[in-house]
């Protein structure tokens, strides 16, 4: 392990050193080393997204390495942009570091970033390095609407059927497993590195005109009621149809914690989902579907063979 | 003063109560509240860049309050898109936050960025919440070329004149005197909120054809020397030709310092400074002229009639 720590390079020399490790792409017009970046937005519209990652609320150094925390600072900025319907152009990455941290961490850092973004062509355009004692992880990603409406939270209409790109409760599951201290588990991956399934949801998009879509980052069940309420309606779902990860299944008996609770309410899978419109593909498995509001009724989520889960889901290690 | 602590509204009511603060414009298409927010990219490119600002850093909230902060963060993004030859159209905001801020100080923070961005008629397209033991706020500006080339740091050639929009060394001078006691001397305000002059950067790079422009945050010279390198030329600056703001000169006296130093050093000020060629608009005051690298030369910034400082301008309340 290099010790070298990032105050024995200036701040321009240790900016050279990352953007040395950075990728490029059509769409980068200008990249890093100026007062700003320029980025081709060939639809006349930019879609944009920011978030922000705290050490010991959002990742552990202890429990991640710098590698992961760049994969995962960079998914769940691109899977906001993809559940907007938007390809992902780019991201511009702000780091608040401790003096004592080391440059292989740095390092990693800038390649989990590249390589997560390389996953949907996308590119690092920029940034900005500044000293704090909290290491704090800033992203912010660009998309292009590819002449597409937005997909937003707001567009589900009654009749609509509800589907699912990737495995709800996976990361839950990794984190409750970390946290027993089943370190090796395979799943403990899914928190490291959420994995959303980018082509899927801009397939949604673009191909099955999704009527709206988010990304799981509450939980399956708070993200849809994300949507219920943006779209004032109440969303059903049967979760039978839900699809379910083995490992998770394994993980509930090694743990003796009902599955169900992490499919239903983990956060941070960056899982797309989406709503559609009845005759749109019948190929899609559906897992409920979408009712109009009666008199007096409140927009809600819920499923519709099963009690919802009351406890256990709560995800403690997010803001 | 309101005591009622960020705990005491959960993350999405204070979203709303932050996003009710916020402004509008025509180029926001969607605003906060979806996963992602959409904005106007008219010229079919996006300007973008992003800095982050920690307490203790690069602000205290015993020296700042909640609104100038606001007007601080937003201006210092809001000048570099400018800089680049851009309309800010927008910015995003990451703010971590301890569980102890006071409501009082969100709500400032707001109008402060509200404020600032209106200045250019730009917007807060959205954000993001977390808990921090650290303030920290991090923000993305985005921008419009409207046509034209962006404004890099690399255009400057041989025989370009020099010109600045602004009074360089008012930040530095400002927090000098709030170290030594002068809390209520008018130039204090210059380090609590810059005041870029955004139209005069705009005309610089729409009528007068800036070859290449930055905006001043490490310090006039520092500044000069990046356009230096990145232009592969040498800047000769007139030091009897630079804009003085009398209150300078009377910190100076008041401080025994000599004010020349923090005109040609001091950071954060966010003037204007471009080279033009030698032909465009006459009018404009040249404080100096850009010159071909003699063979062995390297590129730099220097005074033609003055000594470089050699101490004192350190500005150490950054990154």
């Amino acid at each position: 392990v290099c010790i070298i720590s990032v105050t024995d390079e200036g701040e321009f020399a240790l900016i050279r050193r990352i953007v040395a490790r950075l990728g490029d792409s059509r769409d980068l017009l200008l990249g890093p080393g100026d007062d700003a970046a320029v980025i081709a937005a060939p639809d006349g519209r930019v879609v944009a997204t920011t978030d922000l990652m705290v050490e010991g609320r959002h990742f552990r150094r202890d429990w991640s390495t710098a590698y992961d925390v760049g994969r995962k600072a960079a998914a769940s900025n691109l899977a906001d942009v993809v559940a907007m319907g938007a390809r992902p152009t780019a991201i511009l990455v702000g780091l608040a570091a401790p003096a004592s941290l080391e440059l292989d961490w740095v390092d990693g850092l800038a390649d989990g970033l590249r390589d997560e973004c390389a996953l949907v062509g996308a590119v690092v355009a920029g940034g900005d390095i500044v000293r704090s004692e909290r290491l704090t992880i800033a992203i912010t990603a660009l998309g292009d609407l590819e002449g597409r409406r937005p997909v937003t939270r707001s567009g589900a209409c009654p009749g609509d059927r509800v589907v699912v790109a990737g495995w709800p409760g996976r990361a839950a599951a990794g984190l409750a497993l970390l946290e027993a201290g089943h370190v090796d588990h395979p799943l403990v991956e899914a928190h490291r590195r959420p994995h959303p399934l980018y082509a899927s949801g801009l397939v949604l998009a673009a191909r099955d005109h999704a009527t709206a879509m988010i990304d799981t980052s509450d939980g399956l069940l708070a993200d849809l009621e994300h949507i219920a309420r943006a779209s004032a309606v109440r969303i059903e779902i049967r979760a039978v149809d839900l699809p379910v990860d083995p490992a998770i299944v394994a993980a509930g008996e090694l743990l003796g914690v009902d599955p169900f609770v992490w499919i239903a309410t983990g956060g941070d899978d960056h899982c797309f989902v989406a709503t559609v419109a009845r005759d749109a593909n019948p190929d899609l498995p559906g897992i409920g579907e979408v009712t109009a509001m009666g008199a007096g009724e409140t927009p809600t989520a819920s499923f519709s063979d099963r009690e919802r889960p009351t406890s256990g889901g709560h995800e403690h290690f997010r803001s």
